[in-house]
Parts: structure tokens; sequence; C-alpha cells
């Protein structure tokens, strides 16, 4: 079943390469002139979900080393890490906003290249997004963050 | 830009609207047989992201009442709000792993009608997914979850 799905914005940053430590980088989401409208009441949130096209990764992978940290964690189906070869490349990753001007969200803490297509722009809502007791496997301790 | 992707499996369970109330609800993702070994390690999980194509809407829309509580809840913008009327109907829920066999998730609280395709699965992961001090406006509090 094919989809087709169309992106309304980029992310405008420095970055050009996924060298991770991303806690401090500096994103704007630039977004489509017309959907400003769909922007209002957005910034009553301090969190947002950012859901993003991998536009670069052009690799698709059943399993992966995550981060290829060969020999420090295992070799896993690429559904079990967030690595992005996976069959549709896309992201989804949590962000806090620092502003919002117009048709441009700023955010901190995105990890994704410059030029990144946006998808969707979802406010973080702990009801749907938090979990208190979560069991992750303990190879995901050993990745960097 | 236009993007293309492919559905890889369908949720399947007894819900045919969307009436709230997801929490104890049961579902079946049936992934394509040629995937399977992609989900190798997933059962390490407690919780995973789903991340699906909502087929069944129609419509987009640039502002929207939550779940129609007009006069309870304000009409904000679509990206302020979890609504499905987006100009990419993409959904993210977070839900519980009952149990993984072959090629079949079994999960707990996805709040998704039978046959929903299936876009991506990613473990979620504390240190990608959770926020600790977020601010929501209040009216979301209003809602029903």
């Amino acid at each position: 079943m094919e989809i087709k799905l169309k992106s309304f914005g980029f992310a405008k940053n420095q970055e050009k390469k996924h060298v991770g430590g991303w806690g401090e980088v500096v994103t704007d989401l630039v977004i489509e002139k017309q959907y400003e409208d769909a922007l209002l009441g957005l910034d009553d949130y301090s969190h947002l979900l950012v859901i993003y096209w991998m536009h670069e990764v052009n690799i698709q992978e059943m399993r992966h080393v995550p981060q290829g940290k060969v020999g420090v964690v295992p070799e896993v189906g690429i559904f079990a890490c967030r690595c992005p070869q996976r069959p549709n490349p896309i992201g989804v990753s949590t962000v806090r906003v620092l502003g919002i001007e117009d048709n441009i969200i700023t955010v901190e803490g995105l990890d994704i290249i410059n030029d990144t297509p946006i998808l969707d722009i979802k406010p973080y809502t702990p009801q749907y997004d938090v979990v208190d007791s979560v069991k992750v496997p303990d190879w995901v301790n050993r990745l960097d963050y």
C-alpha cells in the first residue's frame, strides 16, 4: 500500500552531519506561510513532537548495530532501535520550544540536519506521551545521547 | 515536496469508530512476513511508539475544537492539538507491549481503528521520549483520555 504525503516546512540549522550531541542545537522550523494559522495556541506548550522525513537516508536495513558500536551493543532489528535506516525513514523527536514567531518555530535539541522536511508537529502531552515505568534493554544505556 | 511511503502492516482490533476510552483496547499489529526479522529484540522493551496513517481521515482543517467540546475547550490551530484532521494524517501513539509472536505485536491502549496502516514502530526510550517538566494549556486537562 503506497501513501503520499507532503512536507509543509523545513528544518533550518547549522548541522550537516549526524554527529550526536544534539541537546543544545537550536533549529528553526520554517513552516509554509499558508499553514501559519495552524500554529495558533502552540505557544502554550513547552515541548513538541516533531515528525520529519529523513531525506538523506538512502539505505534500508532489517538489522542494525546502533551507532555502529560493534561489540558494545548488539545487532538488533531495525524496529528495535531508533536508527534511521528504516522501511519508512520517518523520525519522531521530542524537543523544547524556545519561541514561535509568525511561521517560524524555534526549538532546542532536535536531532536532524539542515533542510530536513517536516511532516507534522504535535504538542507533547503527558496524557499521551509520558510513561512512568519503562523497561528498555541494558544496551540502550550504553548509547550516546 | 511530495513524499511516498509504504505501509508494511495493519492494525487489527474490534474498533470501527473513534469513541474514546482506548486504555484497555488490545490491538494486533500484523507486520508483513518479510519484515519479521526487523522485530528482533523488540520484546526487550515494555512500550513502543506506533506511527500510523489515519486512512479514514478525509478532511484537513487549519483550526479545530478538540473532541468537539465547544464551550469547554478553545478552537486551536491543528498543530496545537492531537486531532486527526492534519495536513498529513500521521498519528503517533505510545502503547504497552503485551507480547510478540512471529510477525504479530500485541499492544494495549492503541487509539486506532481496525485496518489502520502502520508506517513505523520505534521503541519507547526514556532518553528520547520522557520529559519531566512539561507545560500544557489548562484546556488539555479537560479532554477525555
